[in-house]
């Protein structure tokens, strides 16, 4: 096993070590349960700093399918549903969460994982004027993930868009942070914690898959947006007894700044692996800037380098060939990086 | 903060140490996700060899509240609810989780936390010879927990007639055992978990309050009593990213029988302290025989208790008096009871 | 089959012949669907008349537990539940639709059917103080039958105590009029239409059990308490296609304040059987001053009862008596009285 | 008002006369109440007998979004969801009741409303090869209306190919006939009830739009396809309590056939209707068999028709033209056709 290489997500380590050392240090210590303790207040007050928003709610929730879930059913009534790319999470790997949760994610086409204000304001707009809009799901809010599943980001602009067509129609803007980390350490990027906390209603920052053992941020930049949310997520199962490991991590990643760079060799090293990987004249499926990129292989080459490469299977090509991604994560090694070159190489 | 003694709950610390030196060695290892590694898998066999259940299917979710709503909701059927006593978690303090799932709670009186045969046949009985049964909620399962809630334990004869009634009317008896690790330390305590792996149909071992930092293992004994359970946890936002965080803690929980006694010292000190405040003077509310320990103070005299002691409220107990509860955990010391006793004693 | 006797319920047989005529009058006319026609609009306008509450919104459901579901889930919010009578109708018989909708149903104790301010605001005023009151499920609106399950009445007093208690807590005080007619056509009753409209925040008027085929009018006297509604009856299956057939059916209800006396000769007959079978001498169980009355027989009298005539089983009252209920309508005949009474006599 | 012409819905009238003599007749008798009374024995044994399936349950629900919701919630898991149209009811007009369940419906592209096996087969192909399959919703059954929401009809061939997917993959096929009987009277159509009961899982039997008041009977060919359906229905406030009301309605509509001929005018005139205004010079939308037709106008020519007659919109074509529908029911005269074109013809 110790020989094959990992490509395949960016969730397969454990945590930064500075977390862990600060896991470590605290073990014994004795804090209050659910979040009631200095860390978790510290933690919180260093991603207000970070998102210039003093006066933003923040929670601690810990997995992306249970924080799009929870923040999703408390910010729709009844009577809504929720607008997002039909690529996005909530609307594929979900497992219907959202539908559980008793609402319906309203599909829109999307451009590389991502959707546009354009679309946004359309189907909002036909909605409104539909003679029979009292029959059918009220779009009750936008959900966008940045950087998307697809690996690519938001410009600035375009979330303002979006943020102007919902604040046009009243109704929120959500922003899927999974992977933050990476867009925010991708060069290109001009979308920062404060745009967000400026443009959006809730957004959460990612922990999972950008260097902590598990964790979400939800932040809320204006307070009660969602009343009784602690309530909420205790009824959603999502919160963490022991929240003060929330809060530790967080308070890690948002020392010094380090999540704002925990991603920066996670893009490095995926940005010169697309660049050498296409100079050897593999296809690739498209350009990304983020951590994740994408290629078309023949399947028989797939094959073959599924022997020593764990890879995601992205879609069908053709009969012939497959789209496959690779990942990287703050942890991945330029070693390794190195060697999975070496055997594309071959 | 330093001086401050805490008995108020069995979370306040980290994880036992050999669970933290383990998720230190391993941390920088690739692993999948999704508790589809060789930690997952190693702690679930380690655990089907505690229960002396080989076929049984364990899996890892993240806390007590989402445990049970999980897990409920899934052995229910749309026209059934769940039996519980009065003062379960399931109908207390989890924020109408079950309700949120769409069952009911069905309550019935208790006896310090427990419930027993003749009443739950007692409610069956009655619900189908009632003639109105078919516009009524089906009880559909019965809850209990081990301990309960009150400290309390089941003996292996009363489990073995809840188990005998529920084979009776057909429906699961599942136990919660956020507590566990302290029912098995307790002296008298005569049910095992092999005894839990033939009499219920679903069981959980606490971690979070049993030595890890958080982390639940479900024991279903019989397999696939709830098809496609992987894709309900994902969907109730229960699957962790990181499955190993989760394998890795039951695995150390489970080598070397470390989880049948990691609450051998709290148990010690919890009656240590029981019997040593009760000969004190003190108000015992009533003889517990594991880690919760509950004394009525008069208030005034709290007031000043409360300067230096954490215990977590229970009760009123009448207008000048007060049920409180004292919990000791895996990590309490000696020298903490000492200093309760100490305190106590002025 | 003729020769039987149904006292069993006072929805068995079809509606007042001013409603079927009316139906059979305006049959072959075209209208639009949904409650868009101008006999929903004047029943509409009858029914703010009678409640004294011209700005009040009236919307026309089919049944009473999907009126229950549907306004109670409409009223709450995620983390909170209803307070109800342990007896009301949505804790017992109605197949736990509120629980499906989400939401716990918070039982109290009843005295014949009946819950009280002082008890309400025990409950409210308790939640509120506890420690733990995030973890629970906020009491968020309170339920009353008007009749009440026991063929009680809640005085005016009454009511405007508990709406007292619901308006220091904000929260929403819903009155289910099922059976509505009985209790406005009961001498005693001192609480009228106008005064729901002015203490409650919805009620409903109960057609099915009063006069008509089907149908219940929800009056909610604050425009937009809850918004969307129309959709959200429609979301529910509560939105009947050929609206006009409750419009029509209400229109007729409260022409010439009908539906103030349509239950008349039911509560004289009711009250008529009453003391006369207490005078025979046989048991009652509790006094009603409505068109439900309960006596206890023994179980071989009331086998012998049941050969010819239809009651309602109500409860065991010991190993050798039985309560039971019987009921009169709109409906029931002078005659048939007598007869029951003659069978009795024997 | 009685100078416009309504060919907007078909639910704009009452019921046939039949059933209002019927129900006029049977007013003042007692029966038991929930469908437990002699039509509804009768009733559901005619519908039996005309589905030739005596083994067949038959429940008598209120209306379409009801029945759609009860139905569909039952058939599917939680971890399921329903196949349908993208131009599905359940889809696009039902206020989002199929999530409000718990499910996503997992819509495909449609040929003028219909789906066909060969993309279901594949949907189904793809899901369950996918490596992620157990994050995503499984695909649990297939939700077709006949007619469709377009006027369209499935062939015999058509839904056994339908029905022989869903049997390879084990799931159950459902079918939506809320306007079934202008099937049944279609030419060209080939597909009986007897063939329903023989391919499907369920289907329910539309009253509402098919001269009842309202009503709409489900059938279930195999015994206990959903146990403790009664319950369910109650539960989501679907039961009717005069039951008999709907048993009336269907013992009057499957006496005699009356129910496989209700819809011949309907088709005679629409069919007539179709022809003469495209013979005319309008622009048909596309051709329909059934009782519904479409048309595409000029919007100023659309707002003079508008003047007089009762449409319903279908869709804007561009941006001067509209696509609209006419439709007619088994109430319409020939009058009425004959008024319409020759306000077209002007």
């Amino acid at each position: 096993m110790s020989e094959r290489l990992y490509f395949c997500s960016d969730y397969m380590e454990g945590a930064h070590p500075a977390i862990m050392n600060r896991l470590i240090e605290t073990n014994m210590e004795k804090t209050g349960g659910y979040g009631f303790d200095t860390y978790c207040d510290s933690a919180k007050e260093r991603i207000r700093q970070a998102c210039q928003c003093p006066e933003a709610e923040v929670h601690f929730l810990v997995g992306g399918t249970q924080t799009n879930a929870t923040v999703i059913s408390c910010l729709l009534r009844g009577y809504q549903g929720v607008i997002a790319a039909e690529t996005g999470h909530i609307a594929t790997h979900e497992a219907g969460a959202i539908e559980a949760g008793g609402h319906k994610v309203m599909t829109i086409p999307h451009e590389l994982g991502k959707i546009n204000a354009e679309d946004v304001a359309c189907l909002l707009g036909d909605f409104h004027s539909d003679d029979n809009r009292d029959h059918m799901v009220m779009p009750g809010m936008v959900y966008i993930s940045q950087p998307t599943e697809y690996g690519t980001l938001y410009t600035l602009e375009e979330v303002e868009a979006l943020s102007a067509v919902c604040r046009q129609y009243q109704i929120p803007l959500y922003v899927d942070g999974a992977r933050m980390a990476y867009a925010l350490a991708t060069p290109s990027n001009d979308l920062t914690l404060a745009d967000l906390a400026r443009l959006c209603d809730v957004f959460y920052i990612g922990g999972t898959k950008c260097g902590a053992l598990f964790g979400e941020a939800v932040v809320i930049p204006k307070k009660d947006t969602i009343p009784h949310f602690f309530t909420l997520i205790k009824q959603h199962g999502a919160l963490l007894a022991k929240g003060r490991i929330l809060g530790i991590q967080f308070d890690e990643l948002f020392r010094d700044d380090l999540y704002l760079h925990i991603g920066d060799t996670a893009i490095e090293l995926a940005q010169m692996l697309q660049k050498e990987i296409k100079d050897m004249g593999y296809q690739l499926f498209y350009e990304s800037p983020t951590n994740q990129i994408f290629f078309v292989f023949e399947n028989e080459e797939l094959a073959r380098l599924g022997e020593k490469v764990e890879y995601s299977f992205w879609e069908k090509y053709d009969d012939n060939h497959t789209a496959i991604r690779f990942a990287t994560s703050w942890a991945t090694s330029k070693e390794d990086a190195d060697k999975l070159l070496a055997i594309l190489r071959k």
